[in-house]
């Protein structure tokens, strides 16, 4: 099939892109390269059609549905925290561009949708593990909202337009090709300093992690073997890891010795953070997929290999 | 308390105000005059103060913003068939301009909100009566994707901002004033030809009605009486009516003989259409407010009041 991959220069993108090519798949990118980045698709030469453009830009992303079956909206402000700052980069980049993307879609008759949702939507949910139909939806930052906002266009356009959608909700995706997040920080504080590591909060906040090609191949596992109109999956591992336990094996991982570790203390690491976050991943589990690496696993191939393409030492 | 009611020139916002100044409080409304009207709100003379603006331009907002204690945001695009044939209107008129009122209210630190959500979040509920922890949440219209996108946005602003948010999910709201909705359509479609009623779909379509008076009494009781961080309401009577019913106690009411109802065939009115909606109305009713209408009394009492303001003869 012929893929549009949104923000197919991303972290999670660029790792789809490959396996989609691997698959035998047809792919092109739109990227405004914002967070996104050319070298992750160099590897790619002329196999890839790459769009430079903003999915605020209606006209453009008009333009890139033409001969698609399928598009893989992925692009999204990358950055979790910033909504506290700034409060409308969510809004736009978050819920209107997935309206403009199904808009786009509504005049191409371009018929499937898969959306990377976020285990953010279940805000401080009191069912853990936490499965896909838990209610009520409460997120709790701002990049949740337009989350849980996108994804109520999708249904709403699959209700009025009969489209087709696969609705991934993410764990906290780690790996290869990181821009962000709390593995990336904490290797950028080492760096800076290689005594201590400051972690924003008390290191109690635990989540689940999932491991970047898993979750692309989980994708791609399930818009191929389910069907429905509205697919919906939380895409994670069975387990948690705490930031604490991040903050160790990313100290064990750099080698080195004698690094201070420091809490800023608090149950979370900033408003809108939410302290405890594990995902049930039950129904993709039965749908045929079970990934390679658990919570830990992942945090740790993940420090590995960051601190390879980071670089430990200034 | 100075309450600012944005629609309050409309259906159900000028039944608040009616209330919120029986009640002592003071209020402001905030209208664009597109379906509210003056002449709901002329009997409260200098009572009030009136902002004629647009939610969409948010300096305007800000400025409302000045000495409210709490905001009643009910202004939406009133029309839900609308997003067949528009499809971002709900998406400004709703998800954006509750955006642009929550950072008003940030910027000039008011710290309360009532919000006029809507059944339509829940789409086509397996759980029937439905109550307010069901999910998964996929609304199927493009109306009921904004309603969803302004909660998510309403409880990332609690969780990340520190406001208090009362979160009301409106059953079909009925009664004087309407000017929308089916009761309202049967009786322009009776006035143009008093000879015969034409229901869209086969008329088994079924949900919960709500007077509107009800309606305004049961959100100023919970937010007097409820002070959670997020209170989550759904506000309906605990029966439904079915629209071959309405449509029945709409003839009776009109006196007109031998009127031939015909139905347009299918199980939902227009696509993005809920065929059944049931609200459980549990948790309001457990907060000590009961409605003096059920279904059928609000539709019919509705039937009544609007034959008198539209007049059933041409």
């Amino acid at each position: 099939m012929q893929c549009l991959v949104t923000g197919g220069a991303g972290f999670v993108g660029s790792h789809l892109v490959d396996l989609l090519l691997d698959a035998g798949h047809g792919v092109s990118i739109y990227d405004n390269f914002s967070s996104g980045r050319r070298e992750f698709l160099t590897h790619h030469g002329e196999k890839i059609s790459i769009i430079e453009g903003d999915l605020l830009d209606i006209n453009s992303v008009i333009n890139a549905m033409e001969g698609i079956d399928i598009v893989f909206h992925l692009a999204a402000n990358p950055d979790i925290r910033l909504g506290t700052s700034v409060t409308d980069t969510d809004l736009k980049q978050g819920t209107v561009a997935t309206y403009n993307v199904l808009e786009a879609m509504r005049i191409k008759g371009v018929k499937k949708i898969a959306f990377s949702s976020s285990s953010v939507v279940y805000g401080e949910a009191d069912v853990m593990p936490t499965p896909e139909d838990y209610g009520p939806l409460f997120p709790i930052s701002l990049y949740g909202a337009s989350k849980l906002g996108s994804e109520a266009l999708i249904t709403s356009w699959v209700g009025t337009f009969e489209l087709q959608a696969w609705i991934f909700r993410f764990a906290n995706i780690v790996g290869a090709r990181g821009t962000h997040g709390v593995i990336f920080d904490f290797i950028h504080k080492l760096r800076a300093d290689p005594t201590r590591l400051e972690v924003l909060g008390n290191g109690l906040q635990e989540k689940s992690y999932m491991e970047v090609r898993d979750c692309a191949a989980a994708m791609i596992h399930l818009v191929s073997s389910t069907n429905d109109p509205i697919n919906c999956y939380n895409l994670g591992s069975d387990d948690t890891c705490s930031v604490r336990r991040i903050a160790e094996i990313v100290v064990e991982e750099s080698g080195l010795k004698e690094v201070s570790i420091e809490y800023t203390g608090g149950d979370r690491g900033w408003a809108g953070d939410v302290p405890k976050a594990m995902l049930d991943p039950t129904r993709m589990n039965d749908a045929g997929f079970s990934t390679r690496y658990n919570s830990e696993g992942a945090v740790r191939h993940t420090a590995q290999t960051l601190m390879e393409e980071i670089g430990i030492e200034n």
